[in-house]
């Protein structure tokens, strides 16, 4: 998929949303305790319920490495599932990966070749030769991280040479590394007010905006500051949406949730004159 | 393990090798082909081959994740292989993980208590809150990247706020957060000169060093430079070893190769009378 397929898809559904599927085994509805692989029947309904509302499905590798080769089989049934049922989502591994050039590229094989994920996170604190083996395959794309929504963000993110910041030279360093169709950038919702700086780095790549919902971003505020003439954002929500409840209706709700964050977006889009 | 026991280990052996399982599948020896699970087959000659020359083991998970289920059993039971014959050996997940909170700590989950790692290389991009919940286990090490030894490197970690280094900042600022018994850095031997001012910020850690060998760093200017009174240095070498030879006799190949460094690291640990 490339950079304007994505914004087609976004116009299409008057949505810029990301669901995270970071479906912790502990937290899914008991009733699904009772299925051969719970987690991929939780994801396979949440999928169901939420996809009309959404552009982009994102689930967060740690919550499935850490059950092993279980886990590893629910995450390769949740791709399968939505590459053969809902091909126009775009599928993001949120991995965090990043290593010296051999092992990047293996990396890379995983998560863009034997799993097709259209795109994966990808961490740059080892630089240039960490992150271009993930850019090498057609149609797939690297999210970068550059400013994150956690609170140790502020430890290194901001380390300021000559008055730029660390994730600032990230934007800028890395931009020549990739194209608008397979680089954007991971910029977290709960710093909203950086995204006006960051758009004149940055003026026309995507970027994945986690944080908003349970880690307290404000969805307003990343529209007003990082919406550009593509939209350009793709803006994820996972807790908010998929355990916003545990009885047996946690479908319905999660598409009721989903719903109202399309709706909010599509006013955004509205104003802006992109749909 | 803590410092005094690993310190003990390498005594008793008179060696801080590491070996490195880059165990790619298309570069081991064809006749273990055969086997029902040649990447494991093939680690567990090289372990019964070199384990006497080493105190520590590092498999790169890249190398076993790019397989999906079926690399995550050659992880698993490499692992359990480990523990149960040789369990003095110290063993690194090469992970490079690291992300919010709540995911970093499922990536602690899935690798310090779901696998018994003893230790696992984490970014430090993210910060504090990134890092801690794989601090927050027993006996079990963070190696956190510091000054990475691929050329990439230079892009970001030397970073320059007021004569303070991006990697210096890493080393400063991330030592409050655990001990000299749970907190290691990852510095590169291709950068050994950077290993006298490095050992300032940090005399007593321990630092795992990869780059010797097939990446051309220097044992020699590892071990002038970053010894300290109890070592302090795992020094990883994995094509060098593992892949000295396609034929029958690998094993015997990897066993000379990793003899041959630990008789030179005997001969720098003599000199430091640390044997």
């Amino acid at each position: 998929m490339n950079h304007s397929q994505l914004f087609e898809n976004i116009v299409a559904k008057r949505s810029f949303l990301c669901v995270g599927l970071d479906s912790e085994y502990e937290k899914i509805p008991s009733f699904l305790l009772k299925f051969k692989d719970p987690v991929f029947e939780f994801n396979k309904r949440i999928i169901d319920a939420t996809h009309q509302y959404a552009v982009a499905i994102k689930p967060n590798i740690a919550f499935y490495e850490c059950y092993g080769t279980r886990g590893w089989i629910s995450l390769e049934s949740t791709l399968k599932y939505i590459k053969r049922k809902y091909p126009d989502l775009f599928v993001i591994a949120d991995a965090k990966r990043g290593d010296i050039g051999n092992t990047s590229k293996m990396y890379a094989r995983a998560f863009l070749e034997k799993m097709p994920f259209d795109a994966i996170t990808v961490a740059p604190y080892m630089g240039e030769d960490s992150v271009t083996p993930f850019l090498s395959y057609e149609g797939k794309w690297v999210a970068l991280l550059a400013l994150t929504s956690n609170k140790g963000a502020d430890d290194f993110q901001y380390h300021n040479e000559d008055g730029i910041k660390l994730f600032e030279r990230v934007l800028t360093v890395s931009q020549k590394w990739g194209s608008i169709d397979n680089l954007m950038y991971v910029v977290g919702a709960t710093r909203a007010e950086m995204l006006k700086d960051i758009r004149r780095l940055v003026p026309d790549h995507f970027l994945l905006v986690p944080g908003v919902g349970a880690q307290g971003g404000s969805l307003a505020d990343v529209s007003k500051y990082g919406m550009n003439s593509t939209c350009g954002l793709l803006v994820n929500s996972s807790r908010a949406i998929i355990f916003a409840d545990d009885s047996r209706n946690f479908d319905k709700t999660a598409a009721s949730k989903a719903e109202e964050i399309q709706k909010e977006m599509e006013r955004y889009l509205s104003e802006r004159n992109i749909v």
